[in-house]
């Protein structure tokens, strides 16, 4: 026997483990691909150091840093990623298999690091606002904040995506500022050391921030806290155990599970054979049964079609699974690679067995079938199965029973009713496709089915030319399903980072909320300077600083030359007898009037370090400004975000939120908005 | 004996329980107050009645109507509240005591009645946008939506406040659409049961949506399925137990727990004894310490004050305990009643005493104590108690123990370091005050004291005249704590109705986005009439309808014009010097006109059903617009509300969200936003 390697653990800044222990074995030919180690971390050692060591140093950067991190460690990795690709063929998979494993992990460090980026502020805590007066005077105010939980992260991975589905939990809570344990399944580990490894060499991440546990995590879970969180991903059952962890419960500690669901895809009455949508939904289905071997949480297991379809898309869809070349993924030609293990292999043939119980062969091979490659003999091979169930309304076949690999049940509705009846019979699941051409199909079905899934995705030949399948979770949205699939909430945009983070209501006078959320909240003691704060550079405006402007009597011969300018002539501000009609009573000024009158009160003519006014949120025309009313505005500093850019001259700039009051001669609101400004930065 | 009667649940649209069992007394005399009854509730009826009656009368009803007979409920039960109020006093409450109760009850349901018809949609699906394109050419986009899970809510309450608690968690859920099968705690229930029996005979409970369970849950929790929701208030042990039931792990039932926990008010070292702040601290821990005799999940257990101030606080609380009348409720001056039961108080006892093994008694009675009224001997009755803890450090005192009874502990600390830890050696509290005058030490304390607490309340002389107090959860604001408070989320705005809905990712083509959502999403296919869309009435109006405006040629008179009407004369619209070396290269108009002049190109002048755009969301000024460019504006039916109100002139009226895009010649997008206006009906 050859030379395998030992794989280790990363704990406490070392890699520890030098005496080997299990064999993992290539799931194409079956040589030893690495091995576990035998020494046990120490998980006191291990918790102990992302606390102390981990956590303050993640404590030290803020998000928008820490998402600049993450983008060039996502950067780091594709530089080495023919590294990972050269290990990840021993799992059985596909280039375009490791693909999705090795770049779109690191895709998904980049759409974090882009949406930290944009959308958290500087600093470490997040402000949910609008902050609430509470009281009549505002004198007590209410909002929410976001802060860090000052825990650690567990994560325990499957398999199947040893590279993505790490980085997919790593990016969310690394953003959040939580140091991080994984735990690669055993099977596909040395995959998932390897980018451990790559990470670690890049120098980019924070002491303590990622560790890393070959083998079992021995008492791990029993010296989390209540500020720790713990995430998984893998079967329904080890979710089940784990989540009944005594210390877990104790303590309260969430635990965010995304389980294996029988996922479905359904073919809408309205598409014929004739459609395109028909070859889509046969693409869609052949796809996601083949792409890794079907060792995918979102691989469509049930094919739920009219009953006047069944024979067609049988037909169809065995005609396309027959081209797909099984094999050695190193292999030219070869479209599906080997299941992960050959207990995996035993594991998927058993349950189709008991799926033949209430179903009938469609397409497959119980007998064997060609495989390309040399050496193939001890692989973990398993050929695309298509099954047709025989009622799809018995209990204990296919909305019950889950082979993990390239199998799918078939079965027939008769209307759209029984349709999502039988898509909720998967009790709970991470995503459905539905095919259709018919936008009121989508409108009655997507609902109804959303209820049991994470994620709906609704398929016609326009969606088809861009969209990323039914199999890919994406950053942006929602990964996790309801029931079986584990209730949990993966990814799904900057909300993920908000699991790693603990809310809290705040309450208090408008100045301490001003100070503790570090935005001005309405009602807060304003800082009244000399200088116009359009005059400051953006290191130098403080959170509060204020402008109160001259006044501006709103005369008849203003709505006239609005009107004319803008060629608004809407009767309530030219039509006398009307107006007197209105709610009001009488002419009013143009909203766009006001707020154009605002800007002229407060803006500061000269080239400054105000850049542009970009944007402009939550306007509210609050009251009438008439003929004779005199407004005035006062300008306030919001709020501040250095994402860390360049102004077009060179030098540093940062957003700029301004709090906008326009007020009359009664010190009544008649207008009230968010300025959004970009301002330059004194130093580079 | 006198006729004690026995109290009912009320299961599948019937009363049940005629044979009574377990008596359940008076705090105040030891009388019975009422029984529970014998007869096992048919739990599989139960769920089957909710599921299959509750749900469709539910969904018979849209948010908006919900949100209305939530206010209807309210004002309903304030009608009966005296009768809650006279059965409510032999729980031991004060008069303020169940105001908080029963005013607090009804008060949470005109709180989300407000907040559903402001916030939530007409229909019964929250698209949680924007929609995101996930391609280069906008056919394949991204969104999110929640929907009513299909399920059912056990919402199981704690004895203290039988009809608050019931009530908090009723108002979301059933605004979500989901029925209530309410379990309250046995001890109180009879409070519980009179509260459903007035709801139940408004006339005003959709069949279904509302059942009570007297006594215990039995095989209740076995039944519940993936699309159901558990929420618990209560002890942390109870929670515990309920959240490992395998038959909600199995079915990754979310289980929202409230849990009774070690909340602490912290003085800050900036406040001395003649401020206002150090009475006000004084105050409220008193308050929280004595109102409803301290059996408030929420109560101040911990008072942490700077060393130096220890017997300052000491003396100054222990007088004003010293004041506080404990008897019959419903004599004159008494302010403080009984604990719940026999129990409680043999309970409260014994945790005192467990407590003074590591602290001292500064004021108590251990030994008897003076009580107002007559035949209280029988009544459940017990000091306030403050103690002082000689090792603020040390284990398994005031940091572990709970007495749930008016009894605290104070600390001393030596640094804001210290005090922050200590708050923190709650392990998760429900809530936490500071009160200090510094907003820098609001600014330091708060975000690091929120990782381990649900709620901050920061009280000085400017908040104290409008504070609702550290001890009320408010419907606006996040109730719930981490860690030993269970990690729960009730109330907090909307957000709360969102626990019972499910959230799922959708992905189509902008057209079937927009047709599942209900709101226009761009890129998805418009609808072109003849009709100028702001001539059409609420009820006729489509979402996607849309107007593409005639053109206008942006020319430098319309800058010069604009700048001498609004007074905004910024170089980048007047200094041709300055202008060419911004970014932009040359002068360009102002963002301001380009809005304005759009809203003359989309405004239709005449009385008409569009009565107000009363504000605007989002606005992004894209790109630049400069002079000679020729804009044009998409106006686009977005979203639609109607929150059955009346216009001035006594139609209804409903909000109509529009969808704004301005393009230059290019078919560039150079201005982005939505438009918010009110439209009449044509009918009433």
């Amino acid at each position: 026997m050859t030379h395998v390697p030992t794989l280790q653990s990363f704990i406490a800044g070392r890699w520890i483990g030098r005496q080997g222990a299990q064999v993992l074995r290539s799931a194409i030919d079956g040589h030893g691909v690495a091995r576990t180690h035998e020494e046990a971390p120490d998980f006191a050692e291990a918790t102990d150091f992302a606390r102390r060591r981990g956590l303050p140093a993640l404590m030290a950067m803020d998000f928008q840093q820490r998402a600049a991190r993450l983008k060039a460690l996502g950067k780091y990795l594709m530089e080495r990623k023919e590294e990972l690709y050269a290990i990840s063929q021993h799992t059985g998979a596909t280039r375009a298999d490791s693909w999705i494993d090795i770049e779109g992990g690191a895709g998904t460090l980049f759409a974090y690091a882009s949406m930290g980026t944009r959308e958290l502020p500087s600093g470490n805590l997040i402000h949910e606002g609008p902050a609430m007066p509470l009281g009549k005077q505002n004198q007590f105010a209410g909002s929410h904040i976001l802060v860090p939980r000052g825990g650690l992260a567990v994560h325990i991975n499957a398999f199947n995506f040893p590279v993505w589905g790490m980085l997919e939990k790593f990016a969310p809570s690394f953003l959040a500022g939580m140091p991080c344990i994984v735990k690669p399944a055993t099977a596909t580990s040395y995959v998932a050391e390897a980018a451990v490894r790559i990470l670690q060499e890049s120098g980019l991440l924070p002491e303590g921030s990622l560790q890393l546990v070959i083998g079992g995590t021995g008492d791990l879970l029993d010296r989390l806290q209540g500020q720790d969180v713990v995430t998984f991903t893998g079967s329904a059952d080890t979710a089940a155990r784990l989540r009944a962890n005594a210390n877990l419960i104790r303590h309260s500690i969430p635990f965010n599970a995304e389980a294996d669901s029988l996922n479905c895809a359904i073919l809408a009455p309205d598409v014929t054979p004739d459609h395109e949508e028909f070859e889509l939904f046969v693409r869609e289905v052949a796809r996601e049964m083949t792409v890794k071997a079907g060792q995918k949480c979102t691989a469509i297991r049930r094919i739920i079609v009219p009953e006047n379809r069944l024979d067609a898309v049988a037909e169809r869809l065995s005609a396309r699974l027959a081209k797909v070349v099984v094999g050695d993924p190193s292999k030219e030609g070869v479209k599906m690679g080997a299941l992960a293990s050959h207990a995996q292999l035993e594991d998927v043939a058993a349950r189709v067995d008991a799926l033949l119980a209430s179903s009938e062969l469609i397409h497959g091979a119980r007998d064997g079938f060609a495989l390309l490659g040399d050496n193939v003999a001890e692989g973990a091979f398993f050929a695309p199965t298509l099954l047709k169930s025989c009622d799809p309304h018995a209990e204990g076949g296919a909305h019950d029973i889950e082979a993990f690999g390239p199998v799918s049940t078939l079965m027939g509705y008769a209307d759209l009713d029984e349709a999502v009846a039988l898509a909720a019979r998967g009790k709970g699941s991470l995503v459905s496709t539905l095919v259709t051409r018919d936008p009121g199909v989508a409108a009655r079905v997507v609902p109804a089915v959303a209820a049991w899934h994470g994620r709906v995705h609704v398929l016609d030949s326009e969606a088809a030319k861009e969209s990323t399948g039914h199999g890919s979770p994406l950053p942006q949205l929602k990964h996790g399903g309801p029931g079986r699939a584990g209730g949990g909430e993966e990814l799904g945009s900057i909300r993920a980072v908000k699991h790693y983070l603990q809310r809290s209501a705040v309450q208090g006078s408008p100045s301490m909320l001003s100070a503790i959320t570090g935005e001005y909240v309405r009602g807060a003691r304003v800082i009244e300077t000399e200088v116009h704060p359009f005059r400051r550079h953006f290191e130098e405006l403080k959170i509060g600083e204020s402008l109160l402007t001259h006044r501006r009597t709103v005369t008849e011969a203003d709505l006239v030359n609005f009107g004319c300018l803008s060629g608004d002539h809407f009767y309530m501000h030219f039509d006398e007898i009307a107006a007197k009609e209105s709610q009001f009573g009488k002419r009013i000024a143009h909203g766009y009037f006001v707020l154009s009158a605002a800007a002229g009160l407060f803006v500061s003519p000269g080239v400054g370090p105000v850049l542009a006014n970009y944007g402009l949120d939550t306007l509210r025309f609050v009251g009438p400004v008439g003929i004779g009313d005199t407004i005035r505005a006062r300008l306030t500093c919001k709020r501040k975000i250095d994402q860390g850019k360049k102004s077009p001259s060179g030098k540093g700039q940062g957003v700029v939120a301004w709090d906008v009051e326009v007020t009359n001669q009664n010190d009544e609101l008649v207008a009230s908005y968010d300025i959004l400004t970009l301002v330059e930065k004194r130093e580079g």
